[in-house]
């Protein structure tokens, strides 16, 4: 007799550029891992080698030379990717996977910022990926305090925070308006606490989750 | 005043490997520019810039790497460039846009050979590319011919022809019934003639298409 599998569980992380996701992730991945619980921690766009080489043909080069259109196209076979070798096999294997961004963020930026997608955006998601998280938390956060992190960061990709302070006024609005629409899956957390209370909320919504 | 411009055409040549696409493309191209048309010679998948990038990163490395929706996900991407980039602004350019491959193809190999996805194909192809060419040359011929000049070929893209005779003889079949499906715009032309008969047919109903 071998012993029973605990459920896995589908987790993804959202909110605006700076708001403190990758720490969060891995906080939680870490509390979870201290728990027993075996952890997968990913991100979007890319997470498998396919989608990393997806991610990598969309964000280098001229900002500009995909179309909002393909570029959705783009992320979405990355998605697909990902989903079908890493996600769906941790998942059913019993694991957590804790995701960086999954596909509010495509509903938020193909389908409220690059272009005016969102039905579209909606459409390509139930006709080739279907699947939703279990859960998703939501670091919502002043947009100011999220932009001025977000700039201070060091990094080679830049394209998705550079964007100033009305468009993350814009998305945060549009997260939260998200929030509403899914709210059976959605959990907001206040992400300007300090970063230990904001974690301890964090894993508290997911052990709830998890049904402990 | 400036001269009235000809209006513009988008024709694709589909069939089996080995039916005489490539050279019928080039004939086609040929005797029209002989006639005073612009054209544009381009195939699928590929054809902008952007396209053939796609293109490089689902038929280089593991034939498998790829699941059969990722495949047709990039493939829709590659062609949704190619079509905002090179076709649309060609015919709208009153120019002939001559292309090796289109989405038949695509209802073929990703929809009954690699995958059975005819539904999901036509769904993404209705959500994301929407247009059709306005004429289809289908060369048909004898599968047991496509294939030995196929593999009497020198190349290295082999992953679309090295299938074998049952198959061949499957994506005829299915190329002739797309015909009927789509009979408005596809012409049948008999490829196992001499080329040179093919491309006098071919030139004919180009030229009943543009109302000459």
């Amino acid at each position: 007799m071998t012993a029973q599998k605990s459920n896995g569980l589908f987790l993804t992380f959202e909110g605006i550029d700076g708001s403190g996701k990758s720490t969060q992730c891995k906080r939680l991945a870490a509390a979870l891992e201290a728990r027993g619980h075996d952890c997968v921690l990913t991100r979007e766009p890319g997470g498998s080698p396919g989608a990393e080489e997806i991610r990598r043909l969309v964000l280098e080069g001229d900002p500009d030379r995909w179309s909002a259109a393909t570029e959705l196209l783009l992320f979405t076979a990355a998605r697909r990717d990902h989903l079908e070798r890493l996600i769906d096999p941790s998942v059913a294997d019993g694991k957590v996977v804790i995701c960086d961004r999954y596909a509010d963020s495509t509903r938020m930026y193909q389908g409220l910022s690059r272009g005016d997608l969102r039905a579209t955006v909606d459409q390509l998601h139930e006709l080739m990926i279907g699947r939703e998280p279990d859960i998703t938390i939501l670091l919502d956060m002043d947009p100011s305090t999220g932009l001025a992190r977000a700039k201070g960061r060091q990094g080679h990709e830049e394209r998705f925070e550079d964007m100033g302070l009305q468009l993350q006024q814009k998305m945060r609005a549009g997260f939260l308006s998200l929030a509403q629409e899914f709210s059976h899956r959605f959990v907001i957390v206040n992400g300007d606490q300090p970063p230990e209370d904001v974690a301890a909320e964090v894993l508290t919504a997911t052990l709830k989750a998890m049904g402990h």
